[in-house]
């Protein structure tokens, strides 16, 4: 279960994302104001920017699943500045995601998930996956999308959600 | 696990949001201005303030519950405009969700879910509670954070996130 509410899901947040981005492209176009503006925008002064919202989202997605699954990520330095750096990103991120199957989550439940900054405290992977790397990927997606929101950008709450897999 | 990913954790988030409205009341007062302005505030003009952000996250965890157990949720009015009934609001939803156990779920993950607006088409209770109710959760209560940080309130996110129930 932790898989599923992991590695489909953030995928298709990040892929969602980056859709978002596109139609942000198309309307910074049809408004003729440079995209980057918007790279660098935020909700408050002393809050990250949209690129760096875009990179912990990343990170929280890299981060979550390969500590769930007890493997070391690779480390990707935040140096992205443009449009195409920062979709790369998402792009690399998808791709990392791939190479996890619901296997690798064996005994996710009960592994001990520590991060440098907690100082030798954990938690279980059922209480990390649910109690911080969902509502920290979720938190930075929403403050990515509300950044373009808040500055005009014609998207929605359906874009941020994506497709759903209804039946009939 | 579908319980586990929703009830307690529903709980908990709607809890971080009735402290960071404490904060934001204490805010405004040692700035001198009427919380009923952030009451009201919004990240763009047509998008929802923050009393219907709150509002939407409260029937995003009532209902979400309610129809992965198969039951019928109370309807609520959104009539709250001040502070006192906003937060009524809350502790109305999260004494709601103490009435639900794990045994409710059972067969919660197959069960199909619905909703008017879906025009009959439906999700299975897995898709419904990974795909919908918890990015709509996070997305609003997200939106309502960021539309207090937005105004200045020293807010971060560890009060969005919470306690972690760190062991050592």
């Amino acid at each position: 279960m932790l898989y599923d509410i992991t590695v489909p899901q953030f995928t298709k947040m990040l892929q969602n994302l980056n859709k978002i981005i596109d139609k942000s492209v198309a309307h910074a176009e049809a408004k003729k104001f440079d995209f980057d503006i918007l790279l660098n925008s935020r909700l408050a002064p002393d809050q990250f920017n949209f690129i760096r919202q875009v990179q912990i989202a990343c990170d929280t997605a890299k981060l979550g699943v390969a500590r769930l699954c007890g493997k070391e990520a690779p480390v990707w330095e935040d140096q992205e500045k443009t449009l195409s750096e920062v979709k790369a990103r998402i792009e690399k991120t998808i791709d990392y995601l791939k190479g996890f199957t619901a296997k690798d989550f064996d005994g996710a439940e009960s592994r001990t998930i520590s991060q440098p900054r907690w100082e030798g405290k954990y938690l279980t992977g059922t209480e990390f996956a649910i109690q911080h790397a969902l509502p920290n990927l979720y938190f930075h997606i929403t403050t990515a999308y509300s950044i373009l929101r808040h500055n005009g950008v014609d998207v929605g709450k359906k874009d941020y959600l994506g497709e759903m897999p209804f039946k009939k």
